[in-house]
């Protein structure tokens, strides 16, 4: 379960407070505020709070001293010229706030995002939760042959209950020993009175990388757009791509002509190197060039086939 | 004149609107919000938008669920703890937006903060208004003979009135040039039109350092206080001093359990080095310690002794 | 004059000294280092250090115990590999460290990429030299037309005299009363000792934007190509267009294998929208695709028909 | 083991290669360069390369033309007062660059300071070795009855014993399994050919927090110094704090002048509040202040009187 009954009734009265404000605001990012989307088997992310909206990144191109915003074409125009220029600074005025629970191994990737705000939760401090991230069986795949940090085939069900068996044994195994190892009761005190526990900054290290942490993570639209141009991306691992989606989704209710935008010219873009340029040039001009002599590599002859959707 | 009417009547109509929100929401800085700070002469600042609350800093403390807040006694503690411990983290999750016009020496200092987003209106593409800083008689002062890099006692009144003299003309006349560079009429179209106008890219070269600019800039709660405490200290340039206590200002209205942690930890706090504390201890022996043998050098001590407010 | 004869004493002492280390040397980069590559009239630019070299990259992609290269074929296609995939944390392992002058309006642009380490001449400590930036007359262009943020047509003679005796004598005019305002004699006492001199800090604003500074600045290989990138292109300004390509010469000496995968994955590249893509699957089909119903902007498809080499 | 023979002949290798450079170099660290110092019970730090020493943080903050240095004690007096008055930009100016094996938990905690340059060894990408981080008895302490992210007691020996069995024994079975998942022989071949080995990106899920992992991690002295003021510091886990007492080593050898500065003004330096420096002030005036009416909170006074040796 990725909330609580108590949790969800903290969420509910934030989402049943409101105020009155001169700030940019966005209906269709408020009605989703502070409600928590699943992702994977307990994990979630919410919308915290957010700065800004599609007007807020024409108004600081403009430096303007009102609303800065002019007819909507206008604007959808001057936001599409930014994004294909690579104009950044325009996007970063704009800010969103999330609370994300993620299993660690996926925390690790996700942090080396440097340019955002974290807070996580500290099992230096605190107790974690008993729960771990156990793929459902059609995310089990194999090693990919040809691509070294790839996934292959979905594992044969006799296989995944394998996997999922050690799996699942092991987090559970590990989380009772650091419960053990810890010896604190529900209210702080120790559960056997009679042996000290270990310290929780110790005990955390026999916990498995799938267990849960959570964070507060806070970025500018020019950073999310990069985060997500990565983790949203197909060769991102599936259980980092699922939280870049619904961070994608929440996006495009909050500043959608960015969003049309990014999609366009970053999302469904492609980069041609000098020699890809050759090529093309030849190719339009009606010769039938092949990968021999073409100056590229197999591999990218073969990545520059697949993004122009041809044999080769 | 810092803001003009027309100006002043897009501001007014970004004022008057308003809008429900879930998001927390300060009614103290609502009312600053938009309004133009008046700083130096033709110089303000205005606050365009903000994220967040104190209770923004102790929810993300505590990775919370709903507004995560206590008692406000309880909140200040924690707010308290980790401005004294300098847990900066938390502090980040709060983010304020300003829109600044400021000669140009002052945002070449400014800018040397890095962990901000800028948006300056540019004068490759537009042309800049004819506003300079003029020091007011008062804040002119000569070289300081012990600091290198300070001012020591204002000009007498005629020394002053040719240093303003001078300031006003080259101004002027620099720009006047700009202008007669650029052959720009009101409406864009060459104002003598047998003769091209200067690239803008290219004239504004001619313009001098106090000419005025403008710039949105974005920074969060923990990198603001850091500016802070740069800019709004005594030893920082009066022309940047100004525009940090104005900022202060705001941010009092924004934050104000922050703010008095931070004059309390920070603007108003002092740091002993390792043989200081040597010396306080022996002080607090009983012993009268002169600086010969202090283990200080001359200037160290002088410093010290200004802290603790002894003669030394 | 960009350097002087004392100056130039200086570095050819330090040019002279050498020691032996066990660290990755460049001797291609060492034959240039701390002499100065001219820039425009009176600037410059020395590589001061350096940090790594092309299998610095190689090293840190492989987390090697040892020097962790290959044979070149392998290294350089490793290296080809992670610019395509925009891999970029191994070429933030190598560093360089530049010392630069430049005219103030070209520092201005350059602060603006904030991911580097930076050291001002600072004008409020010491006195700036006489020198300015005056345009050589094939560079004074008249704005362009069809690029709010260009240049158009080079000025004919007469204009561009009127141009260069304005520039020229507003800037010396402003230097000297700066020159007067801080009434400061060579040996740093007041010139007249019976007035005193402005600070330094105010009388500054008195000069214009093409007086030159110098600053040491310092990045990562990864972040010096985003510069490069940006700032090497054919439509950044030209003034500080120079600068990158000087820049760009030392890089080719320092990591040879890195620059060739950047000139043809960056420089040399061109990146295709989504819509752009459908363009042009269309015309390999052998359709004859017109902008009209291209779902593409006029501006877009001239700007893509430019990259191809077509006429559209 | 922290360093295989095979591992250790590459390090050797490498100590062995030289060549002559015009760069800034130190031979107190070149004498330590690649060797592999070593932290806990498998891991160490490795200094891999640098740039600069003392003297660049002094040119740097001349803006040299040569190497900018004058008498000893004079560049040493510039470093202690750009140390005491925080100008931390010189700092910047000097690299250095780091191998490190560490526990994962304490990589979480490391990686936490964003301003630095990593590459990870990949576990999506490659198989972690079979070594964990287990705890000498004599660190294996209680939680802390006072402070919630602390250690008390050191645990009696039956205790400890029963922990080490729970870390070891976990550990070890998780890894097992892991590679039993993995199915890898040593070649990269299946290990046992019948069955699909499960993709190195999800296996890795089932590793504890106590495996070792590496990385190449550089910053610039400033960051190092920021990193080694919070991590060197008492408050800090044991785990990651004999880290920074390895780097502390390194760091002394490459810039003394520097790192005496540090000792003195950060390291063995205490900040007072603006309420504390009132009571120094009393105090110093021979009032005997007690904490009821001091103005500070009991935990305050506490730490204050810590500070200054006192009862209190």
């Amino acid at each position: 379960m990725a909330v609580t009954p108590e949790q969800q009734a903290e969420i509910d009265a934030a989402r049943a407070a409101s105020a009155t404000t001169r700030r940019a605001t966005v209906p269709a990012l408020e009605a989703l505020l502070f409600e928590a989307m699943p992702v994977l088997d307990h994990g979630f992310i919410r919308v915290i709070d957010y700065m800004g909206d599609d007007a807020a990144v024409v108004q600081a191109a403009r430096v303007s001293y009102g609303r800065g915003t002019r007819k909507v074409s206008e604007d959808a125009g001057l936001i599409r010229y930014l994004m294909r220029h690579r104009h950044s600074t325009p996007f970063e005025m704009a800010e969103i706030k999330y609370h994300v629970k993620l299993p660690i191994f996926v925390a690790r990737q996700w942090i080396r995002h440097r340019t955002a705000n974290v807070n996580e939760y500290s099992a230096r401090y605190s107790v974690l939760d008993k729960e771990f991230y156990i793929p459902a069986p059609e995310h089990l795949a194999a090693q990919s042959a040809s691509n070294r940090q790839g996934r292959g085939e979905v594992l044969d069900a006799e296989r995944a209950a394998e996997v999922l068996h050690l799996l699942r044994d092991d987090a559970a195994r590990c989380y009772d020993h650091y419960a053990e190892m810890l010896n604190e009761g529900p209210d702080g005190e120790p559960a056997d009175p009679s042996r000290p526990g270990l310290a929780r900054e110790l005990a955390r290290m026999n916990l498995t990388l799938n267990t849960y942490t959570q964070w507060y993570w806070k970025t500018d639209l020019h950073n999310l757009l990069h985060f997500l141009s990565l983790r949203a991306d197909a060769h991102a691992q599936y259980e980092i791509r699922v939280y870049a989606e619904a961070m994608l989704k929440a996006a495009e209710a909050w500043v959608p002509l960015t969003l049309a935008a990014f999609r366009d010219y970053r999302l469904n873009a492609a980069t041609f190197s000098g020699p890809m340029l050759a090529v093309l040039r030849r190719m339009l001009d009606g010769e039938a060039v092949v990968q021999a002599g073409s100056g590229l590599s197999k591999r990218e002859w073969g990545e520059m086939m697949g993004v122009l959707g041809r044999e080769g």
